[in-house]
């Protein structure tokens, strides 16, 4: 997901390394709680974690899965609306059609919702005496890319990396990421839980243009702020001019089908 | 560049960290003496740095500039023969319609030139108080990909990289490049020279699909080896596998221009 540069050009962001426990209730509550509090503190466009209101895992999706609009997205627009913020809702079990997705809904400050994105890559990992898991058995993809604008400009990923690819490659793929495209990139995870049947990693975090992370959580719940230069961005662009140097003529990154 | 799978399943791959001094032929003699010396090793694959037959810097690249076959190009390719080895020529300044380019030839153990790669993206940054740099002062870029066949398949990256640069973003773009592609990646980088006008940053590297750096130089002249398996790479494929999620009906990644 990405948004696209508008007037602002400095802006507090907050990521919400929530804890998400079985009860479902508790999940939101802190949630609502959690945002409140980055809101608080100044953010203007606060992102909570991959599957926040229910535990991560293929047993738990259909049990705690709903529509959009349902009740949790419900709680998602009044708390952007009551806090005058963006809100990035992570993403939610959601069931459409007896399918069930990994989706993510982006709120706007008059709550309206901006964007519903379903996952479109599932994760899929099998690494011997590791880790076996599968999204796929139980969910389904999504079929669309998803832009929304916003006054700034990132990418941001709602993920709940594991304590295998956690280590190896949570933040090398944040950074790599932010180099690439020359934009700050936000990673939100729900908080470690080492009595979950999936263990998150933690460590949400934000990266500069430049890859430096300049915010980062460690594995408990927790709220990280960073404020987002979008100036240092366009300074960073100059340096280094990747988006001039492009060569259509050559090869060629496009979209398909638009969301 | 790239090869394509063939048998061979294991097999070792070495680096050449090159010192690169301002005396061509001292350049050349020194790149065979090392490269007889990894193929005694026993390396089948064996990479130069980018320029290395000229000091890295757009005041050198007119006065070292050759034809391509020329006098370094032969050199290489008897190497390659003699050694029985694929050598990627890291790069050197081209001259070809009174025009100059950064260029890599790959010779085949049977000394035969399987490719020439003229730079695409020429390299030019401006980060105030630390380093201005424009290769596209005096250099051309080249206008087409460039895919060889070998026995094995990895990406390789001669690559001058700076003081700047250098710690900022040299391993972290080959990891990145390794997780993205699962595949191993090597970078060549001349020796660190203080007293040069561009003082490059070494650390020459190889990358397993894992993102695990398996190897890498000092700042110094050296040559490092790596060991690639490729049937570990099969097996990380496996593991998380990204290729097959591929979703070419949502997005796609095309050469305009075959190389």
């Amino acid at each position: 997901m990405s948004g696209i540069i508008k007037a602002m050009s400095k802006f507090r962001l907050a990521v919400v390394q929530l804890h998400v426990s079985k009860i479902k209730p508790d999940n939101l509550g802190r949630a609502q709680k959690l945002v409140k509090e980055a809101a608080g503190q100044g953010a203007k466009v606060v992102v909570l974690p991959e599957c926040f209101n229910s535990p991560y895992g293929t047993g738990f999706f259909a049990e705690y899965a709903e529509k959009i609009p349902g009740r949790s997205t419900q709680v998602l627009s009044e708390l952007a609306k009551d806090c005058g913020i963006y809100l990035v809702g992570g993403s939610i079990p959601e069931e459409d059609g007896g399918k069930l997705y990994n989706t993510c809904s982006v709120f706007g400050p008059d709550g309206k919702l901006l964007v519903k994105h379903r996952k479109i890559h599932l994760f899929d990992i099998d690494v011997p005496g590791k880790i076996c898991f599968q999204e796929s058995e139980t969910l389904s993809p999504g079929n669309s890319l998803s832009i929304f604008e916003t006054r700034c400009q990132l990418l941001v990923y709602p993920g709940a990396f594991n304590m295998t690819t956690g280590p190896a490659h949570w933040e090398l793929l944040q950074r790599g990421r932010a180099v690439d495209n020359q934009v700050y990139v936000a990673t939100a995870s729900p908080a470690r839980d080492e009595t979950a049947s999936y263990v998150a990693w933690g460590h949400s975090s934000v990266v500069n243009p430049w890859g430096e992370v300049i915010t980062k959580a460690g594995s408990e719940e927790a709220v990280v702020f960073a404020d987002i230069d979008l100036q240092y961005l366009s300074d960073v662009r100059q340096q280094i001019s990747i988006t001039t140097q492009r060569r259509n003529d050559i090869y060629s990154v496009s979209a398909v089908q638009e969301g």
